[in-house]
């Protein structure tokens, strides 16, 4: 297909399409003439995951990785998606100390893996300190409580991940990404519903309202 | 204790405390000159909870809401910790839609209360959109499993909340931002763990590394 046609059938606008074939991210077409080149399928897949990558949140360089990571799959695929994981939001200052003694304390607890050069240790360190000092300090018992259920929903997540490297860090990256705002748009609502004093399993206590 | 006692005890800067005076988040102190206030736990008090507030993202007009909400229970308690989440970030859109064909669907498979006005709502049907746009949708299998992990961390937070109002709401509004960033990264972890070689419960034939 033309360029054109490929701008049509991807939904994205002209002047991005210029600019990843320019930053090397969307591969070249095959010239057709001195001014038109061809565009096929691969073309409209790559398009769309660089969308869905720039949908959530990565930056250009960081498209960059994930994409190389796919092309290039020197490292077991376990390493591929550490590094694809790591690419994604959010970014934690540089300056970020390499201790984190919540997230060792809370790992152990849990007996999952330390390891601090897993971006997510230092964002549950951050996270877990933001929880002190607001008063509501991580305890044992809710560490087992949310330990529990979080591992029962990545498991789920893992079983169904692609075998191959090319689909499983997409997979991995934007399923990590996307899925992150409707787990806590859930809990949300599950508070919201189990605190309803139209909730029959509630406190009787609670049953003011008729309607 | 005087204002610069206040200042060095809450760790909220002069500047920031004659702010929140003037704006009425923070109570007069007690007149003891014609330049001079006495201050109290209350004002510490109330100091680290709006400094709480500030920290997960809410801007001034919002934590005005919140303290409202704590100040004036005119409401049930269900309906002042409604609005009190509705405080919370993420600020969507005044434009969106008042249809929510993917959270309504998800709300009635999972036998939960749907009520359009819940903030959340618009949160889930948006994240639910961005899940199709990607490639990765909702699943009725995954909405189950995701819906049954989600309700049980839901219900232990539930179960912790105090009863009065004015310690209901900070923990809820407290409680529900603080430890989203907590279970996105305990997931993140979690995957990391699951996937890893050196796990035993994981596929021998993955089990290449003997490090």
């Amino acid at each position: 297909m033309r360029v054109s046609e490929l701008v049509a059938a991807s939904g994205v606008p002209l002047a991005t399409v210029k600019y990843y074939l320019r930053e090397g991210l969307l591969m070249p077409g095959k010239s057709t003439s001195a001014t038109q080149s061809s565009y096929g399928e691969a073309h409209l897949e790559r398009l769309a995951l660089i969308k869905a990558l720039a949908g959530v949140g990565l930056p250009i360089e960081r498209i960059r990785t994930v994409l190389a990571l796919i092309e290039h799959p020197e490292q077991s695929l376990f390493e591929s998606l550490g590094c694809a994981i790591a690419a994604l939001p959010p970014y934690l200052d540089e300056s970020t100390s390499s201790e984190f003694p919540r997230a060792e304390a809370a790992l152990i607890k849990l007996g999952q893996v330390y390891d601090p050069r897993f971006v997510a240790v230092a964002q549950l360190e951050r996270a877990l300190r933001a929880a002190e000092d607001v008063g509501i300090p991580m305890t044992d018992e809710r560490l087992e409580v949310y330990g529990r259920h979080v591992r029962g929903i990545a498991e789920y997540d893992l079983a169904l991940m692609p075998e191959a490297v090319e689909d499983a860090v997409p997979y991995a990256v934007l399923g990590t990404a996307i899925y992150e705002p409707i787990i806590t748009a859930m809990r949300r609502l599950a508070h919201q519903d189990i605190a309803s004093p139209s909730n029959h399993s509630h406190d009787e206590a609670d049953e003011r309202h008729e309607q």
